[in-house]
């Protein structure tokens, strides 16, 4: 049995979820979950149906890139991945989708505006969208670039990935991440959720303004922090 | 066996079907039964999904929103729901979600207009919007604030509760009741089904008229009143 | 055995139809099979579950609006379907659905354009929408009224029954008609898929122009009339 | 059994593929697989349900459109099938459905912007939208030349059929095709898939630009030529 059992068990059950929950549309997507203690991530093998996956096909990868087990050919966007891995120590999983709603955002270029609690009770700002790269950098080693185009905005832009979970590559799709898999498999399905809801929202009132201060505030203090209510202790 | 038994089983019955209905994701929703003799309503308990609900596990709150039995915390609701129920007698089942397009409606701050009968079916004004609470409400004890902020927004704007089965939470989301669990859920359900065909109705004519009077009185009359006719008798 | 055992069993199947079909949110739909040489049709009870429904339960109306047979109330909407039966001879059922796409149709008090082959297989026109009624109608005999509104909007416009069986009354939704119950609900699922692509297609082009006459007339031709060469002989 | 058993039983599957994947309702669609030896092709029968359809009831048409084994009428968009077949040899599928937002913009009569990469994957240009055919096709042999129609908009606009495997035809709805039966299929998803996410992206910023030419290239070089890396060896 590999000494990475454990991460494959949990990268394929969160592969799984994707189908599940309607997020993806035949292998448009892929999920890892990381031993960051180990400095390695198990990650869906690129183009394998969701129907034929098991634990065994997930593929170890080290923070470099570098394939560390498996037969097949990691994911496409691996090396992206492991840039986010290795540069933000605290997540444990992340998450890449085409969804809908979420990439049709990412297609217009535009951050997702914070219109309601349910965006609220996630995170406190829009939803970033990051620039599409130069193009030296798509050229380039692409993959890896995206990783960086991603850590960038946010430093950029003064972002922390510990509160903001989720990102939109402009052109491209969404990326989201957790502290565990399972939890950036959920931050994919709220993204997807929140995005729909701002579309019909500016569709019903072209002038709906973001959500107040306080609002966030609470919202957000309900869920995180010390003060944090919502759920069972 | 707990004396609140039957709200219990109810409670478990009326959250379960939010899932089945599609009106949550994740637990983004609640549901609760009252038994108005007693005092007391069941409500689900707080982040815990719908596959691991059971009857047992749904806490008992007093109208003052003081949990009365239970191990678990209640919804992060629970006191907008024990003020809805003590200021207004006449209803046994409350329910809160986030669904699509109410919530869409909700974070437009604009109320529901009434452009067809499948709404005039169920009411007979626009599906009102509270606006956002003030910030000072928001800071303090807002869950019990949100409560009132519905019953402010009857109050001043002379609707009827018991004519009147919901309403949108500016920025939030909908609140639905009924004199039964079962009929929250359901009222939770029409809504989200007009507040889908009122978007639509505006992208297909933005100059859409609302229903004319004698249509709303008709349609209303034929479900509701002495003289209705829909259903068995 | 009920004499009117055949079309008790039809109406139950295509009532069983509309749920299956997506076309129905809880009760909100009927569907009724008619036996013109008895002069009767068997309709949905009021009110009644689609989950609870049996052929026993179907109540037998005749063409003036009477219950012949069945100890529930018929559909509220009843004698909308007796006056089409009554005056137009050739349909053998009638379909009503509060189906979202077509229902906004209505809301908006727009025919349906004709913008494509997929509405001219079925028909050559537009899809019409009978204007809400007069004030005096809707405060008469509500649904009976409804009915010659419908056959007063084909009478007036020129409109054959036999060639467009589907039409939108003004605020409120659609029914659809055909030889058969079948074709009827068949009908319906067409207007809701072709209601459906015509907003869309407005979003996509808002100057699409309706489809040219040559189009209209093969594709109408490759499923009706003699020289048809759609399905099997 | 028949000597065009693999065929036939390929045929099978990939028009059962199509309910499935939600891309038809009722009979709207057909998919066929050629065996190109042997200069024919096997077809859904005209107007069966997919709940009646056997391997057995395919079809085994020629490239001309003659009948060469079966009982049944073959789908009558089979001509169309027929001359795709006979001038682009490298072809073994092809799929014709009338998906919902696939066809809204076939019925806008405009190609479908390449505003991500989901797109870019697929092909790297706009997905083409060929015109309504003059009047005097339409009234000769419709299907036979739709097919011209499809082929002539790919000779005068230097398109190549075996890299843009998908068209919409205006006023109708899309075309897709493939190596093998299962690529058209999976074409015809994927272009309903990018014609959603096409219409919110403009919804969302009616000036989304179109994907700028590094992003068109390396994404569908990840995927095609000798350079690619998506999927296994």
């Amino acid at each position: 049995m590999s000494k990475y059992e454990t991460i494959k068990q949990d990268a394929y059950r969160q592969n799984m979820a994707l189908p599940k929950l309607g997020l993806v549309l035949f292998t448009f997507g892929n999920a890892s979950v990381a031993d960051p203690s180990a400095g390695v991530f198990a990650i869906k093998p690129s183009g394998v149906a969701y129907t034929e996956l098991t634990p065994e096909k997930m593929v170890i990868v080290d923070f470099e890139g570098k394939v560390v087990e498996g037969d097949l050919r990691p994911s496409s966007d691996t090396k992206t991945h492991a840039v986010l891995y290795k540069h933000w120590p605290a997540i444990g999983g992340i998450v890449h989708t085409h969804s809908t709603y979420a990439t049709a955002w990412a297609q217009s270029l535009r951050d997702i505006p914070i219109y309601g609690t349910t965006h609220a009770d996630h995170l406190t700002t829009d939803i970033p969208c990051a620039p599409p790269m130069a193009d030296e950098m798509i050229a380039g080693d692409y993959e890896y670039e995206t990783g960086f185009q991603i850590l960038n905005h946010f430093n950029d832009h003064g972002l922390d990935y510990k509160e903001i979970e989720m990102v939109l590559v402009g052109n491209h799709a969404p990326f989201t991440w957790g502290k565990t898999g399972e939890k950036a498999i959920y931050n994919s399905a709220v993204l997807e959720y929140v995005a729909k809801m701002a579309v019909l929202t500016e569709g019903i009132n072209p002038d709906a303004p973001r959500l107040k201060g306080a609002l966030i505030k609470k919202h957000y203090e309900r869920k995180h922090g010390s003060d944090s209510y919502y759920g069972q202790v």
